[in-house]
C-alpha cells in the first residue's frame, strides 16, 4: 500500500499529538495555499481504492445517500468505524414525521409541508435554518414512499408525537430504526455499494485546488483501540459525504458546551457517537452552528441503560395516552405532548432539597398500552411495572393514593370535555383511563440528539466559516449537520432529516465533475 | 520592511481568497506539523517590531491587560483597527458589578462572591464555565479599587441592576465606559505602553513548535477599506492577548447562529464589532463555545441609533424606579428587574397581527428620573418624552388613560406592601410614583453582547478544539472569550469580566519564558 502522507490529513495526528505540534500545523493553514505551494511542492496522491462517492457513516443519512447515489449510477463506498453498521439509527424508535402521507389521508388528518415547518420552527425557537427545514419537510412524503419501495414496512396507523400539531408520524413495524437501516443496507448491496465496517475516517485528502478528493482511513480498526488496523487512502472522484451523526456520547465535548450534561446523565446513543468527525470538519474550515443545542430525550428511564424499553413505551403509550406525575404529589406537572426540550426541562426540575433527582412516574392502563411493543420486555426487566389498581400503583412508587386517584379522575374529565385546563395538552389521542391494569415507568431524560453540527447549503455542501461558501467536494447529511432543528428537534424528525438530506447529498454529489484520480 | 510570509498567517488571504484556495490551505493543517516540516523547511521569521506582549483590542479587557502587564515590567503594544481606541467599551454605561465594594458596605448591602456567582449562574441557565465565573467574581472588589487607583471615579452610590439579587453595580461618574477606558489609556501611556490605532491584526505568527510568537498587521489602515495601509509583522516574546470583543454588528455571521437577528434589529455595538478575530482564532484551532448565545439589550429605544440616550435612562430610572407597559392595554407584562434575556424576550412578544413591533413604553416620574444623566439629551432628541399628567402621557402614546392610571395605582400598592403580586419583581429600589411630571421612552431590544467566544482556561490561555489544551502563546480576555456568562449575561458584568480577565491574562502571560525573536 502506497500513499503520500504529505497532502493527507490525519485525524489521529490531530487529535493525539502534543499541543505544540498540533498548533504548529495551524500556521500553515493560515498561510494560504498559494504560499504553501510556493514553499512545498505537492504531489498528486495515489489511492488504494477509488470510488465516485465515499460516505462516512451508515445510519439513516448514510444509507439513504448510498442507495440514492447507486441508483443514480455512482460507484459508492460506505464506511463505518464500528463493528456493526447503522450507528444510532438502529437503536431508536424508527419513527418518521411525514407531511402528507397516505396513512394521514386514510385517517382523515389534514397536514401540509407548511404546517410541519411551522411546528418545527416553534420547537426550534425560530433558530432553524429555514431553507434546510423547508427542504426536509418538502421531501418527507416522497421519501417515505421511497423507503417503502426499499422494503420498509410502516405500522398501519399514524401517530401523534409531542410538539406536532397533527398526527403525522409513521413508525416501522419493528418499532426500531433497524426496520429502515436493514432494508437499505440490503438494497445498497444489491446495487453494488461497497460497505466496510471497522474502518475509521482519519482525515481528508485534498487536491491542489482545495477540493476534497478522498479520505484517509484506518482499516480493520477495533473501536476504541486507536492503534489497531492499517492506514489506507480512498479516493472519491465526486465527493465525500459526512453522515457521521452527533456527539451525544462524547461527555467531555458535550460538557464544554453544556456543563450540566455530566456523566450522571446517561445517553441513548451508541458508544461511538463522539465529536471526532465534527472536529475533523472544523479543522478544515467548516462552520459549526448551534453546538450547545443538545437534546435530552424526555421518555427514557433511569432503571435501564440507553434507549431501552421505556423510550418506546412512553412514546407510544404514556405520552399520548397516559399521564406523568410527581411521585410526591401524585399530580401532573407539564403538558405531556409539549416538545422534547420543554418536557425534559420539566422532568429535570423534580429534585429533592439535596438537588437529587426525584424520578417522576409515567403510566397508562392496558388500553393505553396496547400498541406498546416493548411492554413485555420492559416488564421482564422490571423497568415497566404492573399494578391492578391505582391504590397498588401508588404503593409501588410511594405516591399518595388519594391524590393519584383524584388526578386520574381530573384528567379523565379533561379528556371527556376535550380540553386540558391545566397544561393545554392536545387531547385528540388521549383516552379516559377508567380501569386497570396499570403500567408504569420511572422517568429521567437522557442525552439523545445534537441539534448542532456543520453548516450546509441546500445542496448539502459543507459551508466554510470564513466566507459561507462551499468546501468543494465535501457534503454532510443528517445529525452531523446543524441548524435544521434550531433549539429543539421534534420527535420523529431525525429520520425525516436523515433520509431526505442523505438523498439530497447524493443527488447533488453525483452531478459534480469527476476528479481524475490515480490508483497506487 | 522584510517579513517571511511562509510562516505568517494572513487574515486577508483567509477571509477574501476564493473558496478553492482557502479550502486548499486546510489540507496542510491536518497534515500535522511533523509532516509539514519534512515537506517545507520553515525559516525563523524577522519582525518589524518586537514586544513582550501584544494586545489586540483597546477596550476594558485590552487596556486592563496593558496596564497590568506594564506594571509587571513587560514591554507592551496595544493595537486597534479602528481610528479611535476603546471599542464598544467607550459607548456603554460604564457600570461594573462588584461583590463586596466599599459602597455596598456604606449602603449596608450584604453581598458575597458566592451570591454573585449564583446570580450569574441563574441568568446563564447553568451553562456558565464555573471556573472562569468564579475567577471573575472573585476579582471584582480588588479590580474596582485598582481602577480607582488608575483614576476611575465612581458615582457615590451603588445600583440594583436586573437579575442581581442585591445592589452591587458601581457606575462611572460619566455614566460611560469612557470613564474607565480614558484613564486606563493615560496610565498605560505613562507606563510606556505603545498604542497603535488604525492597525488591523491579520494573522498569527507561530514558531516551529506551534507557539504564537507574533502577529501580522495592516498598519495605517482605514477601516473598512481593506486595501489601505501597509503590512507589518510584530513579534511577541511572551504572548498575544486577543481582547477583540464580540461580533454583534456582524449581521451575516450572527444570523448564521440566530436567523432572527436580522438587519431590522439595531445593535448597540460600534461598527467594527465583527467576527474576523474570532474566525482567525478558530482557523488556528481555538474552540468556539456558545456562539449562538447572543444578547439583546432590553433597555434601548427604536427612536435613536445604537446605545443612545434611552439605554442609560432605562437602566437607572425606568427599570429600577418605573414600569414598562404595553401601549394597547396600559398594563405591565414582565418583571422589570428580570435578567436581560427574560426582559428582551418579553418585549419582543409585543407585536400586532402582522407581526410588526408594538413598541412598549417605559416611564417613571421626576423623582425616579433624578439620577438619569442622559435625560436632558433624550428630551432634546425627542427620544424621551415628558408629560405633566398620566392622562397626557397616555395621549402621547395612544394608551388607554383609565387603565394606565389603574396600573400605576396598583404598582404603587405593591411598592407600599413590598411585594409584586403579579411578576414578583424585587422592589427594594422601587418608588411609589405619586405625581408627575412623567418621563417616558418607547422600547425595543438591540443586539448588545456575544456570550459566545473562544474557550479559555483560568490562565486566560486559549484552549484547542482537538484536545482542550492551551495554544502556546495565545491568550484571550473579555467578550472575545465564551462561557463565563452562559445563556445570558447580567448587566454590568461585562466590565467586571473585561477588567478581571484582562488583568488575569497579563499576569499569566508575563510569566511565560520569553521567545528569542529577531528584528528584520
Amino acid at each position: 500500500m502506497v500513499y503520500d502522507p504529505k497532502i493527507v490529513s490525519s485525524r489521529r495526528d490531530m487529535l493525539k499529538k502534543s499541543a505544540a505540534l498540533v498548533a504548529g500545523s495551524a500556521a500553515l493553514v493560515a498561510t494560504g495555499p498559494a504560499l504553501a505551494s510556493e514553499q512545498c511542492a505537492s504531489k498528486q496522491p495515489k489511492f488504494d481504492e477509488i470510488y465516485d462517492l465515499i460516505i462516512v457513516g451508515s445510519g439513516f443519512a448514510g444509507m439513504s445517500c448510498a442507495n440514492q447515489a447507486a441508483q443514480d449510477g455512482a460507484k459508492v463506498l460506505v464506511i463505518d468505524k464500528m463493528p456493526v453498521f447503522g450507528g444510532n439509527s438502529t437503536i431508536n424508535g424508527g419513527a418518521m414525521a411525514v407531511a402528507g402521507s397516505a396513512l394521514q389521508k386514510k385517517a382523515g388528518v389534514e397536514d401540509s409541508v407548511e404546517l410541519m415547518v411551522s411546528d418545527m420552527l416553534k420547537a426550534g425557537r425560530g433558530m432553524n435554518d429555514k431553507h434546510m427545514l423547508k427542504l426536509v419537510c418538502d421531501g418527507t412524503a416522497e421519501s417515505a414512499k421511497w423507503l417503502e419501495d426499499h422494503g420498509v414496512v410502516w405500522k398501519p396507523f399514524v401517530q401523534h408525537f409531542g410538539g406536532h400539531s397533527v398526527p403525522r408520524t409513521l413508525q416501522t413495524r419493528e418499532s426500531s430504526g433497524s426496520g429502515i437501516v436493514r432494508p437499505l443496507i440490503e438494497t445498497a448491496k444489491k446495487h453494488g455499494v461497497k460497505m466496510y465496517d471497522k474502518t475509521e475516517m482519519r482525515g481528508f485528502v485534498e487536491d491542489d485546488n482545495g477540493r476534497i478528493i478522498g479520505i484517509k482511513v484506518q482499516s480493520g480498526y477495533f473501536w476504541p483501540k486507536t492503534k489497531t488496523g492499517t492506514p489506507k487512502v480512498f479516493g472519491a472522484r465526486k465527493g465525500v459525504v459526512m453522515a457521521t451523526g452527533g456527539f451525544g456520547r462524547d461527555i467531555p465535548f458535550r460538557q464544554i458546551q453544556q456543563p450540566k450534561l455530566t456523566d450522571e446523565l446517561d445517553s441513548t446513543n451508541q458508544p461511538g457517537a463522539n465529536a471526532d468527525a465534527l472536529k475533523q470538519m472544523m479543522l478544515i474550515g467548516a462552520n459549526p452552528v448551534h453546538l450547545d443545542q443538545i437534546q435530552l430525550g424526555p421518555w427514557s428511564s433511569p432503571d435501564e441503560k440507553g434507549f431501552g424499553t421505556a423510550s418506546q413505551f412512553n412514546t407510544i403509550a404514556v405520552y399520548p395516552k397516559g399521564i406523568v406525575v410527581d411521585v410526591r404529589t401524585g399530580e401532573r406537572f407539564f403538558n405531556e405532548l409539549a416538545d422534547r426540550k420543554t418536557r425534559s426541562n420539566a422532568i429535570l426540575t423534580r429534585r429533592d432539597d439535596q438537588n437529587k433527582p426525584v424520578y417522576p412516574v409515567g403510566f397508562t392502563n392496558a388500553e393505553g398500552a396496547k400498541r406498546a411493543q416493548t411492554l413485555g420486555w420492559g416488564l421482564k426487566y422490571d423497568v415497566i411495572k404492573k399494578a391492578d389498581t391505582l391504590d397498588e400503583l401508588a404503593k409501588l412508587y410511594g405516591m399518595p393514593a388519594d391524590k393519584l386517584e383524584k388526578q386520574v379522575a381530573r384528567f379523565n374529565e379533561f379528556v371527556k370535555k376535550g380540553h386540558d385546563d391545566e397544561f393545554n395538552r392536545p387531547l385528540e389521542t388521549a383516552i379516559e383511563m377508567k380501569e386497570g391494569p396499570w403500567y408504569a415507568v420511572r422517568m429521567w431524560p437522557k442525552v439523545h440528539y445534537c441539534m448542532g453540527g456543520v453548516r450546509v447549503n441546500t445542496n448539502s455542501q459543507v459551508l466554510r466559516l470564513t466566507d459561507d461558501k462551499p468546501i468543494p467536494g465535501l457534503f454532510a447529511a443528517g445529525e452531523a449537520t446543524g441548524g435544521i432543528h434550531g433549539a429543539s428537534r421534534l420527535g420523529s424528525c431525525a429520520v425525516a432529516e436523515g433520509v431526505v438530506t442523505g438523498r439530497n447529498a447524493a443527488k447533488n454529489a453525483v452531478t459534480q465533475t469527476a476528479a481524475k484520480l490515480e490508483l497506487a
